[in-house]
């Protein structure tokens, strides 16, 4: 098979052919067609094509999308599946790569639709006043970046590594050009076919570029993001090409780390928490043959536990069935290639000068339904470091597979300390049953560390384990590990997106916001603004009602119908000396509930329902006898489907004397026009 | 006045003395003693005296030592104009510097205050659910960083560059070394000796660093960051020193930026816009002698409005008094330095390639009270390209002194595709009356902004300049202006601290945040929850109220006696076909109402009041005859004062049935302990 690239909306051959061999037998299963693209055109056709057709389209469309896409490739997976096999991949491998990519496009679909309003731009954070008398204000908004996220994956999941990246960016309204690991291209290929094939996304908004990036760097603007994953070495050298510092461009990297699993002290043999450690440092060295970047590489557990944890994992270990990972038997594979094999074992000699080889021997293990001299594998293989405070490489190098090393601590402090010698982690695990322990740990290591896992019986059957990413959470660490962070729910569209500050007189600001705030003009229409369908009721409508005296009469009538009889309401003695009331109060409730009582219209309408409220807050309390009257502004609009759409409208319940008595902001669905 | 470092809590001279002129007359002022330190145990003293000092304390005592260092400096601010004259700035220079600064640790203390909670670590977002059973959740933490926060300042606002950067590091827990630009030192040390004199700041807090920065940066951890300010080509190189990008140091840059002020087509000669477009275009080249990197270095007109904007800018250009900036008569003081002029002046040749000279002679103009041969005085000179689609150098080259370019453009595309020609601005603003213009700049030229300013004569008074970065907003731009964010309220302390995202199940989850969450276990206590002083109250303390039966005739008395009788209340017939209710329904409001009086707990005691209210939604619909109840749980506690401090509280009322009527969150005010 050859591979080739899709770009300017066409699959392109590359000038030169680069033999990609598999991880089990050895042969050619594809060539990579590399170089020799106009990578300059292929930018500015993502910017100028993929851009605008995206930035088309509102969040919820662009998570409709994924959502067609997550289906599509869920009826086609199986295809991947079997392409995956000759990576290395067990079929358990396979899963995590594919259903796991195919799974987050589905939780960003649900988190866009769920999560973000039904606009082209968000807002972040609320109106900043700047002004004495209120003519001056500020608020930010978030926009779409106008170039292309260039997505440089590694080569350990084709599928998700290009879905996860995938996903926020094109939610985010950005288009993308993904260039996966040559030597499982492969797989990428394939995802990348079904997804042109699909003809879900917009021109545009996926291009896909195998082989080498040539000089693609060159021509990368302020407005494009490049999100690595992969080795130390290469990210530093990318990083630090001339154009990333000359333009500002963002660059978001996922690289090496040291990820540690803390044992604690309480978690002693014959603790579920023990079982549950052993359980999950096997699963952590040989799912994918441990080349996994949040994989466990160094394994912290107290002195007096380590022989038990030592014989633990050797038996543990020792029941892996290594070979083809197309067998159902086999439980772990092969490393990716010869060349990853040989770095592997260049590492773990390194490592040998500080820690002695306590489980697995690479020249001497059993090898399921292949050739060992053919395929890259290898054994587990766990060390154990005696010396860890005083050891380097044991926290530095990265042995990308089966291999994790075992190391001893004191009390809690020498945990911690060990755990953050690994310079920046993507993820610790702790397994405790004991809050104080794992508060401690957590505060201890969490600067250091982009994800922390507590494992304990509670969590034990759901817990979605060390190694695993999950959408909605962070997913990156600081220093070794790159100092990126992806996934983490929406907070990953602010890669792709620019924050400005807008200042401004606050109509102004309201206009080109569509959010009305305190001091932009209050539209008065002829109809009381419940009477407006959804498209027609315009930000800024308002109603101001009549008044209504709040005698003491209501009060204690408001107080025994609800039962609320609390002494500040009933109580004129009791009061005394209160620190915020002068003496007996309306409810807040009851403000709430007159307040309603003055804003309704009652017949039936385009508003079908108040669903909800937000952020309200009693300012100053209301006397017996005191008027209060409200007003009701449309402050924003969200439509959320053919039939109706959200409207949140800004509340102040005003005294009579004029004084903010609360304000709050009242959330209702109200119908489109049948038309 | 020989200037010292103040490093590991003394102030220390350097082995090498170099000469600071001053920019009015040419005498050395200062001289700045540099290198030689042991920069290695500067760091390790930061990190570990003042970093733990830092730590020691909650966000709102932080916000505390901002506040009090705000009113120390400024009851001695008078010094600093004193000494801020021989930079060459006025009076009103010296204003936006010393008082700026000032402001904004004041406005930090305040946001600290106000808007953080009384904690050493932040909640980012809410609970994620990751499992189906709800043993397994997710929720991040933000925690400060454990190493120093590096501020590299410019040399134009010794003081508020120092103060701006210092706050908000301050404030997230972090420990500072500042290390102004050397030619305007002796003001910056100036205020930095202030500031030790005045021990508000915990030891190690604040170190001051004359001169270069030698081999810090060797020495540099991912604990650690970096925020530049100053030209593009030093930043660059600091960007790229290899420890940046193989520690994933963060590094925040904000450098040259090309900003645009942009005269809308409807701001025609005559309207209030164009005179405020004149006015600011001044403004910006004249203050500081136009050495702000937030000056408007482009000007943008209307192909109609060009000669009447060269005009009215040549007109009020020529009133520009330039002289000692001591005098009151002055309006210009010289630019920093004679170095500085004659960079100006190059940079002004190569604009002269594309443009012509319209305004200003740099070898003919008056100087006032000072011997223009020896200070670096230079008028404002203002340009006229004619041809800036074609031109690169006016979109790319930044004289950091009193220079701007005039350009026509036809329609609002080309404002646009001109503005963004800049290649990331940290600000630009737009004259305009009209929304629908400001809109379509905004979003045509947002994401290559950190910050859009739109003046109109409604904000006229009240607008605080283009060139003004507020701490409430965004300072910062893409691509160019360093890519950089800073200020922006409380956006900033995400510089200075780690997110990290924490697994484990809602019992865990909610001991080590402190924070309860659904799933968690309730702690039923002996007496009603409302009985604990705010000391005792437990998070995870609960209620759990015994039922109410809603009846028609509630529903129907609570409509007559608010007066909310909305028809889904009211009247069955009308709420066939309604897409959310079965039939009646009862008000929202009157569940909330009943709620508080199943849940209260009368008499005098801890709970002063119920304050407020958020994300209220309500669920599921109550019919006539249902019952509900309600569970109440003490979900977050944060301490205001010695009197009393928040509680945020869970509640849920369901049905009888146990569905899930409506959740939110209420908020109290309880009353300490008095002992």
């Amino acid at each position: 098979m050859k591979l080739e690239s899709f770009v300017q909306g066409q699959w392109r051959a590359g000038r030169n052919l680069i033999e990609i061999r598999s991880a089990v037998t050895g042969d050619v299963v594809a060539e990579a067609s590399s170089g020799g693209l106009d990578l300059r055109q292929t930018l500015a056709y993502g910017r100028e094509t993929g851009g605008a057709n995206l930035r088309r389209l509102s969040f919820h469309q662009r998570a409709e999308l994924l959502k067609k896409l997550a289906t599509y490739l869920g009826e086609r997976k199986e295809q991947l599946y079997k392409l995956s096999f000759a990576t290395g991949a067990t079929r358990g491998d396979a899963l995590i790569d594919v259903d796991g990519g195919i799974g987050t496009l589905l939780a960003y679909a649900g988190k866009g639709r769920r999560e973000l309003p039904n606009a082209k731009f968000l807002l972040d954070g609320g109106v900043e006043p700047l002004s004495k008398a209120g003519n001056f204000a500020g608020r930010h908004i978030v926009t779409p970046l106008r170039g292309v996220a260039l997505h440089i994956n590694a080569f350990n999941f084709p599928c998700w590594g290009l879905l996860e990246k995938l996903a926020p960016a094109l939610l985010a309204g950005m288009p993308v050009i993904s260039k996966p690991a040559t030597v499982t291209s492969y797989v990428a290929h394939a995802l990348a076919r079904l997804i042109a094939e699909s003809q879900i996304l917009p021109d545009g908004a996926l291009q896909f570029l195998v082989g080498s990036t040539d000089d693609l760097f060159d021509h990368l603007t302020c407005q494009d993001v490049v999100s690595f994953t992969g080795s130390a070495a290469t990210s530093q050298t990318l990083q630090r090409h001339p154009v990333i510092a000359r333009e500002a461009v963002r660059f978001i990297a996922e690289r090496d780390s040291l990820n540690a699993a803390i044992l604690a002290p309480d978690a002693a043999p014959g603790t579920p928490e023990f079982d549950l450690f052993v359980k999950e440092v096997a699963k952590e060295m040989t799912v994918k043959a441990g080349q996994k970047c949040t994989a466990i590489r160094r394994a912290l557990v107290p002195s007096a536990h380590l022989d038990a944890a030592i014989a633990a994992l050797r038996t543990r270990l020792a029941a892996v069935t290594i070979g083809d990972p197309e067998l159902e038997s086999v439980r772990m594979g092969p490393l990716v290639g010869l060349d990853q094999r040989r770095d592997v074992l260049d590492h773990v000699a390194t490592l040998r000068q500080e820690a002695e080889l306590i489980a697995g021997d690479p020249n001497n293990f059993e090898v399921e339904g292949a050739d060992a001299r053919r395929g890259a594998f290898l054994p587990p293989l766990l060390l154990h470091c005696a010396d860890p405070a005083r050891a380097t490489a044991v926290h530095e190098v990265e042995a990308f597979g089966p291999v994790c090393t075992l190391m001893a601590y004191g009390d809690l402090g020498e945990a911690i300390a060990l755990t953050n010698r690994g310079g920046g982690s993507l993820v610790a695990s702790v397994y405790t049953f004991d809050a104080d322990t794992a508060a401690e740990l957590v505060f201890g290591v969490g600067s250091f560390h982009g994800r922390l896992l507590i494992v304990d019986r509670d969590c034990a059957k759901e817990q979605t384990g060390h190694g695993s990413p999950m959408p909605q959470l962070l997913h990156g660490g600081p220093g070794r590990a790159g100092g990126g962070e992806e996934l983490g729910g929406l907070r990953s569209l602010a890669h792709y997106m620019q924050r400005t500050a807008l200042q401004g007189s606050p109509a102004m600001l309201s206009a080109i916001t569509v959010s009305w705030s305190k001091g932009a003009p209050l539209i008065e229409a002829e109809r009381h603004p419940f009477r407006y369908h959804f498209e027609d009721l315009a930000i800024g409508q308002s109603f101001q009602s009549k008044e209504r005296v709040v005698t003491l009469q209501d009060i204690e009538h408001f107080a025994h119908f609800t039962g609320d009889t609390f002494y500040a309401h009933m109580d004129e003695e009791a009061t005394k000396g209160h620190p915020f009331f002068p003496g007996r109060v309306a409810h807040g409730y009851l403000l709430l509930s007159f307040a309603a009582g003055l804003f309704v219209d009652p017949d039936p309408g385009p508003v079908l329902a108040n669903y909800g409220l937000d952020s309200l807050r009693f300012i100053k309390p209301v006397l017996p006898g005191e008027a209060i009257k409200v007003r009701l502004t449309a402050k924003e609009k969200s439509p959320r489907n053919a039939q109706y759409g959200e409207v949140r409208w800004d509340v102040e319940i005003t005294t009579g004397a004029g004084d903010t008595a609360a304000t709050y902001e009242l959330l209702t669905m109200n119908a489109m026009r049948a038309d």
